[in-house]
């Protein structure tokens, strides 16, 4: 069999001199280089970095909400899953409602999806936080439906919905940003859990120590 | 804000249509073609039909080894959050390993990484077991390299490792076949945990049926 690199710290270098080396970072303000970095290397797209969009208080606002202990509400069990526990030293609590009891029924009464009824049961949860979505567009047009409505706004809106209903369109919605939230988006059909929990663990602590894998 | 569609068998329906209608499927053996549109609506790329590689057995005995119960084994705890359980009628077992407290040490002591050393740690549970690798490329060569020092073939192997440093070496590897397994793999550096969920997901029921968002 071919011969690997087996040094978890040679292999960190190694990814992180290609993505420097192939991406074209210059457009990025300082404060969000380390989650595009870490965002191309849970995709393995160097691409992805000209697709991306933000609001410009997004890292700081990510950052100190995640330091002073705020809740991270995800769509899904898999972005729940991908948050690094260890980079989070305030020991933030990470919800997600998708498989609670009542959301079912919730979904059936409100004419939506599941992942759109799990966002009503955000409640409280919700000022103040980080929330990543990572597989639904309709978690994102619902979050996006209710702060329009009134309900309070999380610290950042981190958008990676994935696929072919929705997920450009709702990313579109929250890029174009009438309510005047923090945001960070991949425009277009790609997305998914890993990249919105990467960005997760980016505004946490920056690009990764090559323990990851 | 504007309209969205939130009935789920309606986005169900759009979103398999739009993969009819855009990917090349032809090249693909029947049994096959439910794997790889779950593939291509887990990551929201066309493109990857393009790319992905199969041994011609690995539907049916990935099938066959679910239906009768196998385990099934995933590099990262990502991979198993995305296993949908009421596909699972035989209550498969889904195991990780990665985070057992092990690991660390015998990571040192083998001179490899974290995720190498918890594929060590599948011990009797590979004997015809689904594995499902969407992370990290050195499980995915450190099991190749244990089954060619004799250790027990799983039943297939979902090679979805991501990244710039082996996942495209690694998926190779597996792809060349010397040993005779079964297996699925995307080459290149695309992969990732929903893939990899996803094409255990399809290997248990085929296309899913609009409950999933």
């Amino acid at each position: 069999m071919r011969p690997y690199l087996k040094d978890p710290q040679a292999i960190y270098a190694e990814s992180f001199q290609t993505v420097r080396a192939e991406a074209r970072l210059e457009r990025f303000q300082e404060d969000m280089r380390p989650l595009i970095t870490r965002v191309i290397h849970a995709c393995g797209m160097i691409e992805v970095a000209d697709r991306l969009v933000w609001s410009e208080g997004a890292y700081q606002a990510g950052h100190e909400a995640l330091m002073s202990g705020a809740s991270i509400l995800c769509d899904c069990e898999m972005v729940g899953a991908g948050i690094i526990r260890r980079y989070l030293p305030a020991g933030n609590q990470v919800i997600v409602t998708l498989n609670e009891a009542g959301v079912p029924a919730l979904a059936k009464e409100i004419g939506n999806t599941r992942s759109a009824a799990a966002v009503d049961l955000w409640g409280a949860h919700l000022d103040g936080a980080v929330v990543a979505i990572g597989n639904a567009p309709t978690a994102l047009f619902r979050l996006l439906e209710r702060i329009e409505a009134g309900a309070p706004k999380p610290a950042v809106i981190l958008g990676f919905p994935v696929g072919f209903v929705g997920a450009a369109e709702s990313k579109a919605e929250l890029a174009a940003n009438p309510r005047g939230c923090e945001f960070v988006a991949l425009r277009g059909r790609r997305g998914g859990s890993a990249i919105a929990s990467a960005a997760v663990n980016a505004l946490a602590v920056g690009t990764p120590e090559g323990q990851d894998k």
